[in-house]
């Protein structure tokens, strides 16, 4: 991730984010990593910003890997970087690690592109959307 | 529940289900009563119905008994019931039971109110929204 | 909730916590009053003394009231109190004001009740359990 | 997915699996994701068998497209295919169709391997558990 600017924030594994197999539920990472992703358009943007702005983006790749499981009173510290921005796509690299034992529990890259608020294709990242991305990097 | 319709569907425990305490998480069951109330209405209203309604309904209170924990591989006979209408709300009553055991797991009473779609404020039920929930008892 | 020693903890909506009529989730909003909980217990007793316990806590019921809708980036605040303990059972309150508006969101009683770790059968609240539950009042 | 056996089955939108975006979360694709594969166990293998399999398998990576939006009311034909059996690692391919369009929403590869019930550490997949897999071939 390098020449990114990082953002770190932490979440404490709790009781309801589990399965049963005793630890954090592969889909529910899903949502800590978005979590993340809204905390960093906070702290970065703020939420004003992101309330105008009219270019939305989907996520239309997520490629993540599990390597530790989490367990209930851990504290995952994500940490979630914009690795590129193309023509008309931008990835996020987001990685969770354990802070109590220091293992990395999640490696994910989630790909978004910028889409039509009408017709729903995608179209190239430009104008205030691009200001935006440019800014967290 | 008497002289109400009964609809009875059913939901098989799974893993992700669960929380670290190796049953059913309790806000869980509320989404597999949302479940079994979009079912109700798919099969005796049908969902066209329901696309062309322009009368929202809101959750305004749950009421929710736990009884029994829901374990894994369980099979659960969700019974819904439109127990009430009244001036302005209806409250639908909804018992979970354990296929396997016969045990009940869990007694619920939901209640919705109409509002207006534009200003959210709750409104009379009336019109094809009345119509639609006296074709549910 | 006289006489009760206050926890109070923020969560901010995020898109993910909605739901098709544009706010959240009734049953979400169980999982972030759950989450509130835990920050309840984290705070005041320290989750290595939660995780000594040898008393396990279910939940037995939930009677909830919506009030208002919550909307994207309103911020959540979760007023949690311990209402009252009788001899099996322990009654959290739970209140969630929108902070921009200040108007009251939910209104929450969760009620509790201690089993045995091996039947699973209410018990009565004794023990190193009455104390930490003591110490929240 | 040639030469496997596929397992198809079908998963109605509802409201509570939409987010703000007024389409179905990301994060919960990946619990129809894993319903799907519940069912097939259930189907092929039956959950009797699975409660005795004393080889859990953890997922360590999904690699999912997210193609087109599913909207309420969509029905998701969801075709699961055990893809490939390697030395400790079992590949599902799993694509969503939604049924009304013939569209493809959602084409994922969620990979497996066979852990250790102690140590949680990877062994190859044999004796039960090979035979269940083969069983899905």
């Amino acid at each position: 991730m390098t020449g990114t600017m990082h953002h770190t924030t932490e979440i404490v594994v709790r009781g309801y984010h589990h399965d049963s197999y005793g630890h954090v539920n592969h889909a529910r990472f899903l949502e800590l990593l978005e979590e993340a992703r809204w905390r960093l358009f906070e702290d970065r943007i703020g939420s004003g910003a992101l309330r105008k702005d009219e270019s939305p983006v989907v996520v239309v790749n997520v490629n993540i890997d599990y390597k530790v499981p989490a367990k209930l009173y851990d504290t995952l510290v994500i940490d979630t970087g914009l690795e590129s921005i193309g023509n008309t796509s931008a990835v996020f690299r987001q990685r969770i690690t354990i802070k109590e034992s220091g293992a990395e529990a999640v490696d994910a890259k989630v790909t978004f592109v910028a889409v039509d608020p009408k017709s729903g294709k995608p179209i190239p990242v430009g104008g205030k959307l691009r200001e935006l991305l440019d800014g967290l990097r």
